[in-house]
């Protein structure tokens, strides 16, 4: 099980460490996603000395390939991808609702057609549980149903009452497999309707779980209304437990969950971007395509002490990029990983210094307001 | 410039160290391709680490993209590559003869479309010792004529005397730049013909270069008539400088030519098999694409170090081929390598203790008896 030591506040913004089974972190956390057992493009010798402390995997890849079972077979998660820090599964629903064919949904289960041999699979709360259990994560969540960013209030309140149900049968599931050291987190809905996040998280508290997510944001509905719907979280949740925001993400959407209470991350930006060869830095991204660097001699980033940094120029990147190189997605992602890290480990000691509010808006006004800036990325 | 020092000897094979600008190493080598300035799949740090100390780039590639200009403005090939060690260049010859659309031939130059932009370019002797030179490698290549493995005698008789003559121009040209830290190596031609071997070798050797390549082996004549054109080697090259067989490779092919008096080595072989899913061990080769492997949680190979085999099992290399996975091919990549550095390793001691001949005996028949095989991965 997991427990969360909250150390320094600055505000709603909080800094601590979380133990877990396989050791403990600092938060507020970035969890780099390892989709389908492999963060892409670096091994785990590289995710760490690129300062990643804990990953997620996504239970809904490794059902559909190779199988809970075989990654069982195989040792769990840990022995497979070779990682011995913490590591957090989601359920799976959120790529049943984005990714799958889905072909039934109600109360009882989710019935969808895998995107990998078009074969007809069906999640259940208990199912879920069994997956994430043969998957052997640190922490584990709850199935739950995430409606779109533009979806209506009567949709997405009976996706909050359908997730509430599943969070109950999940528990009883984590719970019927006796004493477990993973920890088992309930995940709010409720879009951008206040009340309807009020309800989810209450019932939820109710059941008095280790940890509790934020899902549902991040789905196309804006910075603005993602942070509006965060404003009572610090309320909504107790403070000795883990809060995570899934599938956050960027830079300023991370500085204002923390700002709200916040205490882990997750999203595919930093290695996604990396891939299609943007680099994070503190004055904005870097597009490694453009011609502008052909010649660049300088790396990436000039007070940045990465791998890829510390050995490589912008000029060799591009030509690494244009040439269509491994090497190339390997080394930005490297660096944007370098990067997160750093973020986070200053935002922890922003707030140790009680300085968070003034280094926030410096380092947005930094990254976001130069020319550098490519559209949306994502 | 470099220096062979010859250390053992054991029939016609030979153990030493050859000196270079960027170190030295223990001969017999074999180097790992990095065709577009980097061996696919890996860092320069993961090179080092499974054991490879010299590595080859390809001038038909870096002279195309990023261009020899932008290469020297970059800080040279050891710059661009992260890389301490000592670099190779070939001439681009043998690639414009079987990668580029040939346009033109004569005694001056090899005019050929560009495969990147499909431009037209020109290759004469003196152009490719001047982009070797914004290269920079610690040995380059002359520029030759390399046919295929069924040209005729006329066909390969043309290429030789071309050859020759390219090398005394190629020679002239390297020394007008002054005093170089980079050595030129003249190529044999001659094909299967011994007589054609025999005045290439005798006409290269009078030019007094400070070590012979053979090229024109391994396009697909066959290891019976490989070895045959490689009996004379020793005798036709002087015994103190490097003697390079280029473009292979195979281990067995490796093996003969050790025991012919080679002592450099070259082939896409490990990195082209490993991104094939397959890994080299000393029972034979593993296809990790095969469904046994989908649940065995045993390393690749019991008894091999490499990091790969330290902390990922059959089971997840498996998973991560049929997942698409970056990693799976880093892995089998890091796998090969450290395989074929040992399996160099293990040929030096061997030749130290005079065993070759039986030690080869054995591991031939180890790596190739095996029903593990499969037809020909190269």
């Amino acid at each position: 099980m997991i427990s969360l030591e909250v150390q320094h506040t600055d505000g709603k913004a909080r800094a601590g460490v979380l133990s877990t089974p396989h050791g403990r972190v600092q938060t507020p956390i970035f969890m780099p996603v390892g989709t389908a057992g492999a963060v892409k493009g670096v091994t785990p010798e590289q995710l760490t000395s690129s300062g990643s402390r804990m990953i997620l995997a996504n239970t809904y890849h490794m059902m559909l390939r190779p199988g809970g079972r075989t990654v069982e077979e195989l040792g769990g998660l840990h022995a497979m991808m070779g990682w011995d820090g913490p590591i957090l599964t989601d359920s799976g629903g959120f790529q049943v609702f984005s990714l799958a064919h889905l072909r039934q949904i109600d109360d009882e289960k989710v019935v969808f057609q895998s995107h990998v041999d078009g074969s007809l699979e069906e999640l259940t709360p208990g199912r879920c549980m069994e997956i994430q259990r043969q998957l052997g994560a640190d922490v584990i969540m709850q199935l739950d149903e995430c409606p779109p960013g533009d979806a209506t209030l009567e949709h997405v309140a009976r996706a909050v009452d359908r997730s509430i149900l599943w969070a109950k049968e999940c528990k009883r599931a984590w719970l019927a497999g006796g004493e477990s050291v993973q920890s088992l987190f309930g995940i709010q809905q409720g879009g951008v309707f206040a009340d309807l996040r009020a309800r989810s998280a209450e019932a939820l508290v109710e059941l008095n779980l280790p940890g509790y997510a934020i899902g549902g944001l991040s789905v196309g509905e804006g910075h603005e209304a993602m942070v509006l719907a965060l404003d009572a979280a610090d309320s909504q949740f107790p403070a000795d437990r883990p809060r995570y925001l899934m599938g956050v993400g960027e830079p300023r959407d991370i500085l204002a969950a923390v700002q709200r209470g916040i205490d882990m991350f997750d999203c595919v930006l930093p290695t996604r971007n990396a891939r299609n060869a943007f680099a994070f830095t503190w004055g904005g991204r870097l597009r490694l395509r453009n011609a502008q660097w052909t010649a660049d001699p300088a790396p990436l980033d000039e007070n940045c002490s990465c791998y890829a940094c510390s050995n490589f120029s912008r000029g060799t990147i591009r030509h690494l990029f244009m040439a269509k190189e491994m090497l190339a997605a390997t080394l930005l992602t490297i660096h944007n990983l370098h990067f997160f890290a750093e973020f986070m480990a200053a935002i922890r000691s922003s707030i140790a210094s009680g300085t968070l509010e003034s280094d926030a808006k410096q380092w947005v006004s930094q990254m976001y307001a130069s020319r550098r800036i490519p559209g949306d990325e994502k």
